[in-house]
């Protein structure tokens, strides 16, 4: 299963972090691989405790799903869902604001964004995926 | 990133206090610093054991967010919300009764209040806040 | 079973808050009833926000074992102790730094400390205790 | 209480990466704020999913507590250290390999390492602090 390297992951996280400065608001980022777990990760100056760790959870849902976490919430409520979620200890977040990584048609990791509006964090998601 | 200090926290807490005993409801009131870590907190005679810490998953919302916890109450099913409320162990409640302390536009704190209705709890967690 | 009041608990409080203030020490202070239920509690500026639930957890011990916390240290370790430190999820501390608050022979509280050494702790928990 | 910027924590950790990759070992870096809550971590190539929160974990130590996580690890063992560990769920790591960050005599963050032997995380975690 081919990853994400740190190189890119890095490369990823520095175009969201100036997405992100450019729009004006306080989040985190999380760039995960392509199990789930977190590459690298950061929390702008003054964005609060919880970007970071919400990040990681919604970028852990779209590295596993292979798409972007806002397609997966309307199904958040699900058994299924709520169980994975409980499993996590929460650290699983299915709502808008990550988005794959893919190299072709694998997804190779994922981008997680967490503290602004819900539009807002997957924007600033998909700015640091089209590096890629 | 300024945050309360002990003294003034006391005398948040003295007001809401005695706004509680005016009243006449028995309660569990917090005052939590700009993270949301509690400085200062008590249980009125008589009030139920719970609501010590329910004041304080209050007033650590509205810290964070920098709004009364009561705005936050119509997203509380939403799963972002959720995953928040289980990393913490339940520990997060997003519902009425607690009010961000300002120092002008800088959230510098919190106060929380549970056990009365939630109208009361966000009065008396107002007659605190009014000291400052 | 007879419990401490807010008013005897705050008195307390504010006693064993001078103490520390007196040494130089940063700590949390939490007077719980004779249920190991806190009453109140403060941190002083600076302190580490782990002395908050810290000397709440010493306090619980204090309280429902109705001996000074630090004569249950040596059997910390025991498999009772463990499990219900578990049971608490880690907010019982069987450590020294805290002191039953009683009434003739009846605990009716206990009142703990954490953030300095172990001795400064219990010394600033007598301090609290001696007012009653 | 002053806590480090995101521009002071990457400068951090890039000097630590660059250590790391100079020594030739695999490991989870993290810097923290003051309070402990992280800043910005990674997981350098082929290290395992584990170092990225075990960083995190012993850096949260050496901030609250002001010292190399080193110094902490003979106590760890200690009936208040394993409740703090528990409360928080073994997000918190009482062992060798991270180091306060300081501005003058104040602590603003600290830096933690984890996957390579102790004595290299620390190793690592001291050229991070070094550049501050």
């Amino acid at each position: 299963m081919a990853s994400i390297t740190l190189a890119e992951a890095e490369r990823v996280l520095q175009a969201a972090k100036a997405k992100a400065l450019q729009i004006g608001v306080r989040v985190g980022i999380t760039v995960v691989d392509s199990r789930g777990d977190p590459v690298i990760a950061l929390k702008t100056d003054g964005a609060n405790h919880f970007t970071f760790d919400a990040s990681r959870g919604k970028a852990h849902v779209s590295a596993v799903f292979g798409v972007p976490s806002g397609e997966t919430a309307a199904r958040a409520d699900s058994p299924v869902f709520r169980s994975l979620v409980m499993m996590e200890g929460g650290r699983l977040i299915f709502s808008i604001g990550a988005v794959p990584l893919k190299q072709g048609s694998e997804v190779i990791g994922a981008i997680g964004v967490g503290g602004a509006t819900g539009e807002q964090d997957e924007e600033i998601a998909r700015a640091g995926a089209a590096v890629l």
